[in-house]
């Protein structure tokens, strides 16, 4: 059986991930997972939130937000409705939480990273691909930050690295890297967030009609540490040259 | 090894659930789970949201909120801050996604069906208490549009049952329904929600501190079906008899 | 003539209040007047607001709200609605003008307490069962910090007792504690707040449809002082047993 | 003993009443109490709000605020703070309530008759001359809407003159229309809105610091009766003329 | 050809400044433009905002709003909606620049003055005639500042004036000061703020239908530098005096 | 003298018009003026908000924003603040009207036209860039509007084409473009938004420290023009070959 785009099941849709590309940020990164496009920043800055203050330690936290047309009917923007809505609040905790996993944050003393991920164009993913471009974003800011002595010498405080992609039982057929169409027909959705040795920070699986059982959400887990081990391979070779 | 508590590490704190707790309310419980007590109402209304009408399907969504003082130390009002928080959103979006996997949306007809979850006092684990009371409120909200002739002859909106506990690695010992001081020692959080016949609605899992292998996601998840299993002899129990 | 509960003009519907119904709360009282339940919690901290630091006065303030479903129709949450409405804020305002009617400041010292009321069941009377059961919450709280030496040696914050009752002339009849569907009726509704030397705190009087004269004003003052008086005896009662 | 203003405890500051203060509302009113000056109008909308709709009956209402410098020190306006205070609303929903009772919801048809009430200087006692003044603008109002057959022929709508005054316990003298330094330091404080004839239609009063007795409450009332029908005749005054 | 009121293409409507119209401000000003009417206050605080802090230079702000009845038919209160509008968020920035064009914050000291322009009857030219009372009233607040010492002896914050004028096309000829009933007819229209030396401050001008050409740009400044120098000469004439 | 980037004074910046940047939406330009990015897209709807009903007329609008990392220090999101700042209001309503200026709402029928103006990348000169960029994607979805049969056959809702441009004096010379180190410099700040014919749709000039004269005045618009002039043929040339 092929895919709507005529991948296989187990097939990611085409990675990029374009580094550099805002003049401004410590680190940035257009990721794109097929049509999804996501504009990672990191935004490096020395000092902690007050609860943290004194402790030694940093912080790393992240925003997330959609574009008004970044789908295909134009949502109203959050900052006219005053309130930020509870899927926005949900991603953008998912990714501060899955950045963190990697994070020693005695190595990183007391500076705070915040990534910003704006998706500019959405169909499917965003969250997946979100937490994939930080990651990279994320390693430029640290990179930067021990560059300018921010980061005291020989510190390391990115302790390992973070993909993340989403899996889906569509007809049965469990598929990794759900596009929008995808996503729409899925049974059940699943939203893995994998470590580079291969386990796992973030699992979240959601039954979209029926419940699922076990046997599928480990062939779903199957697939979604392949993809992240992909991912993974597609990070490193956009790190591998220096900017 | 034992708990904090007496309890094995496989073992549910003492579950209750009180019915009829509301005299306003269509369905309503109090749920406790140990310390950790949340009231739980059903309220049924005739008509759907506006983006549902016409379509001859009911709706189910729920509301989570903590009382200011449920806590060990006293948190603002989201009503007096002016908007609903990350956590708050996300759970409540969960409780109503966790209910609408057992609901038969034809069978309700244009009907609609508002859980609210106030945690009185919690302890750890008040997500979970909240989806297993809120089922249990659910069915006798149900119940009464049945007999009310809201809900149609011979049609039967409630399709299964579901019910939620928390897992966790403790000290490397993976347990059961975590309190709040557990919860806080845990390394890997998860919460899990499951049909009366074992199947999965929701699995969230959270690295705290360190990744997680697949073996440990393995044992929190036969953890987790095993004291669903409980929770839904619970359910059945507290429902056994007429209001 | 009866009332539709079968009481008589000038009698109280059965008074229970319940203390220590948190584990959390320095005090903590379930206060019911009939069906009307309110859930009050005082919560102590050291310190003071910015604008009172360095009077070596404390501050006692008070939260009213009422859960979604605790009325007969489900009501919008204020937190979803993103501000408090003006009902909420009156109530609030006159339980803490209430309570600080009976505390002496000097002896509290730099300290704060803060009464939570949350009705959980609505049957007319809210405000004036949070005011009775928060002056309980609250003498046990202050009894709290004064066993933990929060509040000094010797010193005794409390001045006194302080209760609310309703009155209100329906069908002519000046009647004590209005149910629900007695204030919908009344003509006038009054809120008095006493402490138990019988004076007064606050008196709250409005015409619902025609304005009322200076004897009816005086026979509903008469039957306020009675039902404080016995809602002060309810309150020795509850306060008399060491929790 | 004379007062701050050379007055007697039973005499009124200057009031003045200026009509036609607005050329836009259908009813305007400059009221000044002495030193407080309230700006208030009153705006005839046919129609009223949607749960009053086929009803056949008419709506009032009332929006009270304060300028920012209205006051001693400047305060924020609450329209940048994006929310309305407590006191606020409290007026509001008084000044509203207190124009109600003298209108014929029937007679007034479905119009809706809006009241602004604007400080522009306040020296105690803003809410007593927002009552007063708002009710001469409501007057004005509706007789351009009986002139406009907006309100049908025949119709009376206004049953009666309502006004309002402070009344308080300054040093154990009881004062009539407190100015803003006697406010301050009054034990007890306490708002009374009259109709005409010498009934009430609120009674709000306030220990501010002892609670007051029932003689003290007898003397403060007896005041407020001998104010209001002071006020009522510079109302009947001022309504005089033809605009 | 003349106007719907009368005037000449270049003449102003009747201008009147009453300084001294609240008790409590520094500086205060009832401005009228015609039926416009505007109360400005300028309030002076010590201290500047933070980011200002130890530059040991001032600050100048201003806040604008109208009063719901300002206008024919009543517009809602922003701080009911709960935000502020762009149209008022544009005029209070306005009004803030044009008044530090002729500030010397040197000479200010850290020294706060904010102008309150609340419009209290419109008639087109709103923002105009806040920005040419408001300068009154700062002189005002600053000569009050001096008498206090609070502005250092010798100092002269004040190093120019200020004023605004609106002109506008309507049916093709140039206009000075429009109403708004020409405001609503203009082609262009166009907001000037000039100091008293003829050099401008800001030029807002704003196509309302057809763009306009270069040479009627040049006709609708040549009216609005002499509007402003009658402007200019109000306002010396209004400082005149001693207050 | 050369400006910092080599430019001489009447110099635009290396302009580009990107089409087709997005697959949702109906029009969409990244628009490039040098390091400044404006991502703009415009959204056809069928239908013009409530107030337009039944006129026949359609409606164009905006909304103009940066992305929280846009500039060289990371600002806080309008989302989180849950409020939309002033200066974004002003812009977002400077776009809107600029585009409307060239469009005819009988041609275009009842059908709604939103301009999101994102930015990516901020280096001075953001808001005219999103009024030059949201022109050709406005065109791009009329084109889309005529194919689709929305907009009528033979009705041409576009009557011009519109760009706008920044314009300074630094250092007493004036310049066109400026980017954001001149911007911050500049003692005049002027936009100037013209259509293609040489004619002016909007022209705001703000003294940042002196007063400016006339004839500097004079000299600014001048460049205005010619940049605008520029910017059009950049414009039709980005709009030469079809999608």
């Amino acid at each position: 059986m092929s895919r709507i785009d005529g991948r296989t099941p187990e097939q990611l849709r085409p990675v990029s991930l374009e580094r550099g590309w805002s003049k401004h940020a410590e680190g940035s990164v257009l990721v794109s997972f097929g049509d999804t496009k996501v504009f990672c920043t990191a935004s490096v800055t020395e000092g902690v939130p007050r609860w943290r203050k004194g402790t030694g330690e940093g912080w790393v936290t992240a925003e997330y937000a959609m574009l008004p047309r970044s789908t295909n009917t134009r949502g109203d923007r959050e900052a006219v409705r005053g309130k930020i809505g509870g899927r926005t609040h949900e991603i953008s905790r998912l990714i501060g939480r899955s950045l963190r996993a990697v994070i020693d944050f005695k190595a990183l003393g007391e500076n705070t990273v915040v990534l910003d991920c704006d998706v500019l164009q959405a169909d499917g993913g965003t969250r997946t691909a979100a937490v994939t471009g930080a990651y990279v974003a994320l390693a430029d800011a640290i990179t930067w930050a021990q560059h300018k002595k921010i980061v005291k010498a020989g510190r390391k405080p990115l302790t390992g690295t973070v993909s993340a992609v989403s899996v889906g039982i569509v007809d049965s057929v469990p598929l990794l890297d759900l596009c929008y169409e995808e996503d729409v027909r899925a049974e059940t959705d699943m939203n893995v967030v994998c470590t580079g040795d291969g386990r796992f920070v973030e699992v979240q699986g959601t039954a979209e009609a029926e419940p699922f059982a076990r046997d599928e959400l480990n062939a779903l887990l199957d697939l979604a540490v392949t993809g992240c081990a992909d991912l993974e391979a597609a990070q490193r070779e956009a790190l591998a040259h220096t900017l």
